[in-house]
């Protein structure tokens, strides 16, 4: 690893990195537990000259990416990886939104993200950026899937070697979106959070730039552009609620701090906004923290369907149940069977295929409102941030089947009939 | 079906269809075939009142979705069926770029195009607004996978009942990627064309709007999209050359017409395009008549693996073979093997994982770079049309496997070396 000269520009609002806990600071290096009490490292920034500096206009004329934030994110190099990341559409809901009974709900669709269909696109453009500052050659990362398939494919596009770790047991889609990058691929035999522990270990050893380890501080700061990008594509307003999903919790805390940094520098009005997060029942640290309000995680071993979020301990889970708890939301859990509900019911209304951790965001949506955690008339966004193509396996079985015909008028006549009639007596079962 | 009353607004510049072979007009109806000559009717436009009333500016303070061009579409509706499609990532190639020799090289990546990944979300979202608009209830489409995806989705999010057709044979991907929306599937025992050939009788006796036939003036207008996009993204100039994959040939042609549109109405200055095309040898048969010089389409019977652009008898054929002559491109064609390595190649270069369509039109890029018929200043702009995780069959066997280790640092270094002692294996095996 050769040290890169100018990491960090003087003109560059990131200033340090900053124990969560403790406060101690630290240069920006790679870098993400402190030295004194073990607490995370969290990337600081000059507040005072970002406000003399940026204004919604120069944000508008910037990129149709999510560098257009370039300034919020912690980058020293005008050039970053930009593949097109980000800038997702913003979804205003109507069949889904009547569905549920809500007059003012918004899907955020980070499925249809770019390069490889997930919000990991996010955090991984800005590890990467940060990563070739810092002089990495080889990045790597731990992984549920999602951040292998992002990483490998935007180091790809960057000319970077990659090695990426995964779960053994991973869906194919997943596995196979990683392989088409030309990756080193390691399947771990064991949980996410094995996979973790190996990958600390070898983060130590090799000198390797591993996003969600060493780079960690750098890489988390890309999911302040979810918060960014809704509250620019609300028309420069915070939305009054969100729903959002809880794997390590880091995406959650900081959609948070991107919302109040852009009423920090005065780009939006403050306000309070409600911050819901969505568990799978197989693996629900978080939720289960929050409903017994602790101010500790217990970890627990996986077994959901919702592999993608399947992370029995959360590094950043206690600061998505403080969030959660002081601005008024909730943390709920949802079944397998839920999570499946979800996935089809998004799809049915609204025509967005998520995969299971989607699915998950869905149903917990739901079951919010039903609660009565959910005023109709709140602004309310939920986040999708990952597409169903890469977990089919979730669906087989609860999808149907295709109508098998010949390429004959009367055959179609015949199964169009059979179908209707199944309808029909399917809708009397549901009238008895 | 009922009739929509308000089919066409005065202000609308869209004013009639008309046959491109003998000039007949007829009102803005369900049709698509000369009552005269069986000549294919499409949507002619008053092109002096666009020039008065759409300015770069006005379309930039539009949507962020191909709706900021809606006064060059067929739509009458001030509030077209916008879920965000569009505005995908216009990406500078570096890596493939170098690969090749090419220095200005761009990638339009509709592979993350919303809601379903391929560029048939553009010509649904103008086929369904417009089949709202006249009356229709059903929906349907005859589709090799891609626009069964699309319009079950679309359909799913406007509230519109939806049948659509698919060859039997086709990818588990795209199969499941029509049924999570749950519309009616029928999959015919048969090929394309047969499907298209049942769709047509079934048009005649349903009442439906089949997007590609009844509806087929409207909805192929929805790829001019893709023209004025990349303009709009070049910074409002036209590229040298493109280079796009041709099912039915209908994109390419209106690629071109929507670039002529934009010089008609003075958004960008007009300049010679190069149209180059691209198909796969398993399902060539416009190459062929381009090759052989001909002036009709000479059906094939399709095998390859290239399943989305497999159409035997293609109905705007005869017109790409016309375009590429005349701005002084090519059509070419590659193998399935070439396919497969074209996709890979993407992926290893620029982190974009295409489907087959996609691996053919980069593998027809290679190859005419390699005979000289790219020149490597040119502005050139690759098309990729839809996303890899549909296809995943394609590339199954191609692209090695995870390494599988235990959660163990020794475990890790062994298979890391041995990959390593590998690729120097296969490097010598390179130079020997």
């Amino acid at each position: 690893m050769t040290q890169a000269i100018d990491i960090q520009k003087a003109t560059a609002a990131f200033k340090a990195l900053k124990c969560k806990e403790c406060g101690a600071e630290y240069e920006l290096k790679a870098s993400h537990v402190c030295e004194f009490c073990f607490g995370p490292l969290e990337v600081s920034y000059d507040y005072s000259s970002l406000r003399q500096t940026v204004t919604r206009e120069s944000i508008q004329a910037g990129p149709n990416s999510m560098w257009r934030y370039r300034k919020f994110l912690p980058v020293a190099s005008e050039n970053p990886i930009d593949v097109g990341t980000g800038m997702t559409p913003l979804v205003r809901s109507q069949r889904l939104a009547r569905r549920l009974g809500l007059n003012q709900l918004y899907i955020k669709n980070d499925a249809v993200n770019m390069p490889t269909l997930s919000f990991k696109d996010r955090v991984v453009s800005v590890a990467l950026t940060r990563a070739r500052e810092l002089g990495f050659t080889t990045v790597s990362c731990a992984s549920t899937g999602n951040l292998a398939n992002s990483t490998a494919a935007i180091a790809a596009h960057a000319g970077l070697d990659c090695c990426v770790f995964i779960p053994a047991d991973l869906e194919a889609g997943k596995v196979l979106g990683s392989l088409i990058y030309s990756p080193t691929l390691m399947a771990v035999k064991g949980n996410y959070d094995q996979v973790n522990r190996l990958c600390s270990e070898v983060a130590n050893t090799h000198g390797w730039g591993f996003v969600n380890i060493n780079l960690r501080p750098y890489y988390s700061e890309g999911s302040k552009t979810l918060g960014f990008e809704v509250a620019e594509q609300l028309g420069w307003q915070l939305p009054d609620h969100i729903v959002a999903p809880l794997a390590s919790g880091s995406l959650f805390t900081k959609i948070y701090k991107g919302f109040n940094e852009f009423v920090e520098v005065g780009l939006v009005e403050g306000k309070p906004v409600k911050f819901s997060g969505a568990q799978a029942e197989g693996c629900s640290p978080i939720a289960q923290a929050f409903k017994e309000d602790r101010d500790f995680i217990q970890p627990v071993k996986p077994n959901t369907i919702a592999k993608s979020i399947a992370i029995g301990n959360p590094a950043d889970g206690i600061y998505a149940v403080e969030i959660a708890k002081k601005t008024g939301g909730s943390i709920e859990s949802v079944t397998d069977a839920e999570i499946i509900e979800g996935i089809k019911l998004l799809a049915e209304t609204e025509g967005i295929f998520t995969e299971t951790a989607g699915g998950t965001t869905i149903a917990v949506l739901k079951k919010l409102v039903e609660a009565g955690k959910i005023d109709p008339d709140e602004t309310t966004v939920v986040y999708i941030t990952g597409n169903g193509l890469k977990t089919q396996e979730a669906v087989h079985g609860y999808i149907g089947e295709p109508l098998t015909i010949e390429a004959k008028l009367d055959s179609f006549e015949g199964a169009l009939e059979r179908s209707r009639t199944l309808e029909r007596l399917e809708w009397q079962q549901v009238l008895v």
